[in-house]
């Protein structure tokens, strides 16, 4: 059974991700498809819109056979950390042959001998990254600028893997062929083209397919059945009782009293032991709140955003904020040692018997309940999940504890 | 001008306050009157049904000359530190002759010489108090039964002594005459016999007093309109201004979403090191917040709540978690040392003239605005604002740092 690892957030699932998910088997010729999955807080600092048991079930829906959870630990974190939590656990999983993901540039040609490179490289890269740091650029810029420049054969060629790596699918992708060097896997990686809607483009075409980013926007501003164009019909019903339950539309707002609590209670030298509170943010936030115009969490956004400090950067740091999520516990050398667990939120038929090939070939315990394991990311884990459900729409004590009461979601 | 201070938290402004202020004037003879009053929260652990700046106004229109805030590092204390703080504040104006306190015994016959004692008594005290507590008595009680047995002449004594010191205001009282004792100071203390409104009865008789509680439970449960006999008018308008700004009416579940992710984002190791968090509470709160039927303050505190641990020192603990005040810098020793400043809250004319006496006779900084003093106790009144504007039903960004942005109200 030839199995494909996707490595997913489905914040919602949309026509664009069947597509991916389509294009995936067909390309790799796979049977099964495992994907890692965020929980409630996403990548670029965010919480989802739907919870995680949700998403799972739209993922089955689509035809996913394994979902696991990728911890918040590396789910919350810059496209580097958070590549290498979701590819070490596909790894882990010791059933997963390739990996399919979305590039703008749809090919490896550049990319593989690249990753190669940037897999052992460290002190003339990152001295080039410092550089541009210095210069008032943003990391993943800086990060782009620096691989280009190393490793850039001519000027025109340095330009040019610069403009690719300033795409963030390209860079996260560049991202997942790092870890899969670093981690010595023998996964064989695959690049599918990213259509025409523009991640960071706000307005869907005339097109079925939107960017989530688009697509939550209209289910807030116009409500799920504006959005219905762009998405499969099971994200729809799925989304409808999420909605008719109060556990959604999620968005920043709903969290905005606890975390303006947060950056109130606490002394700037408090906030500075939090995770992405650096080179004097902890001073930026305070002076920040006391100018700010309107109590909401997009007004503090756009007041302490700068050049340097992108509103992705910014949000991880204000979830890290209100999750606690330490310096001190979640330094790098922590991170490195990589995720700690294979927590499965969801199976079908097929991921069952995925699960029991895992029981032989996995390299890390295979999870269904958090009480199966005592471990700090699985902590970590429980209290996203338990602080997201705080702030729905219609608080309710059993989604608080969900981790605990309800077994992974079945197709 | 002899001028008396009273203790106050206005929660809100009552006909039962208008009679122990006019009682107050009458039985002292006093031309003007000062209180000091808590800010946002208050001594039961409790947030204040309408923000500090309304109940000065409240208690300017009824005729107080001088209206101080008690830091909130002594405002949500058990009535000991309460006292001490209040007390300490009152004395250090430097104009204040008399202190007039309302009591359920109505004479201070009794008290006096218990609390000439109990102000220098330690020893005998502690080691009472502290077997009571063992045998599962709560605080309050234990330290009541230990007064009673320490003190009293006879079994009959005892039991008269221990009844009288059941009673809230005869125990706050007591203390306030020991903070006077233990502060060497020459005000003149007096006592109001208490009306026949019971503070602990939750519904209103016939007469048009009512306690604060009954008042507070028919606004939030019937509306300002049904508590209309029960206050004065300007009491009213004010209420009813602020509810149209919304701003109030204020109560625990208002700030539902923020302590539960104080609880939920701190580890036991963590949560026991906020004050009155004492002998394994912290997990207590873990195994409750487990169990819970409803994501509501007031299930938590139910199912928090035991024969050993009050209600209001489980609200008091819960506060202490949201607003972040530690056992470490507010220790004993800390709060020992005393109120580090007079916050001027508002003032009438002839409270204006106070004020200018008191600028020869006050012994601590007298302050109108934040800006003028950097103290702890200070940064913790701006912050418990802040947290407490945050929890507003319509949050305005102005009303979390009015601190800073308005003088102190004028009548």
């Amino acid at each position: 059974m030839k199995t494909v690892g996707i490595v997913v957030e489905y914040n919602p699932l949309h026509n664009g991700h069947v597509l991916h998910y389509e294009k995936s088997k067909e390309v790799t010729g796979a049977d099964a498809v495992v994907a890692v999955m965020s929980g409630p807080f996403l990548q670029r600092g965010e919480p989802a819109i739907a919870g995680k048991r949700a998403r799972t079930e739209m993922a089955l829906a689509m035809g996913v056979d394994l979902c696991i959870e990728l911890p918040v630990t590396y789910a919350v974190q810059p496209a580097e950390w958070f590549a290498h939590g979701a590819v070490a656990i596909l790894e882990a999983t010791g059933v997963v042959d390739c990996l399919s993901f979305g590039s703008e540039s749809g090919t490896l040609e550049r990319m593989l001998p690249l990753s190669r490179s940037l897999a052992n490289e460290s002190g003339a890269l990152q001295s080039e990254i410092e550089k541009h740091l210095q210069e008032g650029m943003n990391f993943p810029s800086a990060y782009g600028a620096a691989a280009a420049a190393v490793f850039g054969d001519s000027d025109s060629d340095i330009t040019h893997l610069q403009s690719m790596l300033m795409k963030p699918n390209n860079a996260l992708g560049l991202h997942y062929l790092i870890a899969l060097h670093r981690l010595g896997s023998r996964i064989t990686p695959y690049t599918i083209p990213r259509e025409s809607a523009q991640y960071h483009d706000p307005l869907p075409g005339a097109s079925c397919i939107a960017s989530a980013t688009a697509i939550r926007n209209i289910i807030l501003s116009q409500g799920l059945d504006a959005a219905r164009p762009y998405i499969p019909e099971f994200t729809y019903s799925i989304m409808a009782r999420e909605i008719e339950n109060g556990q959604a539309p999620m968005e920043w707002e709903q969290f905005r009293q606890p975390l303006f609590q947060s950056l109130l209670t606490h002394t700037p030298a408090q906030l500075e032991g939090f995770l992405e509170v650096t080179e004097g943010l902890e001073y930026r936030i305070m002076r920040t709140l006391a100018k700010l115009q309107k109590p909401t969490v997009d007004a503090l956004l756009e007041s302490l955003k700068t050049k340097r400090y992108t509103r992705t950067k910014l949000q991880r740091m204000l979830l890290h904020i209100m999750l606690n999520h330490d310096k001190t516990s979640m330094n790098r050398e922590e991170l490195a040692k990589g995720p700690g667990y294979i927590r499965i939120l969801g199976f079908s038929d097929c991921g069952r018997m995925l699960l029991k090939r895992m029981k032989q070939h996995a390299t890390l315990p295979v999870i269904h309940k958090p009480t199966a394991l005592d471990h700090p990311q699985l902590e970590r884990d429980v209290r996203a999940a338990a602080v997201y459900a705080n702030g729905h729409p219609q608080p309710d004590i059993k989604c608080y504890y969900s981790d605990y009461l309800l077994p992974p979601v079945t197709s």
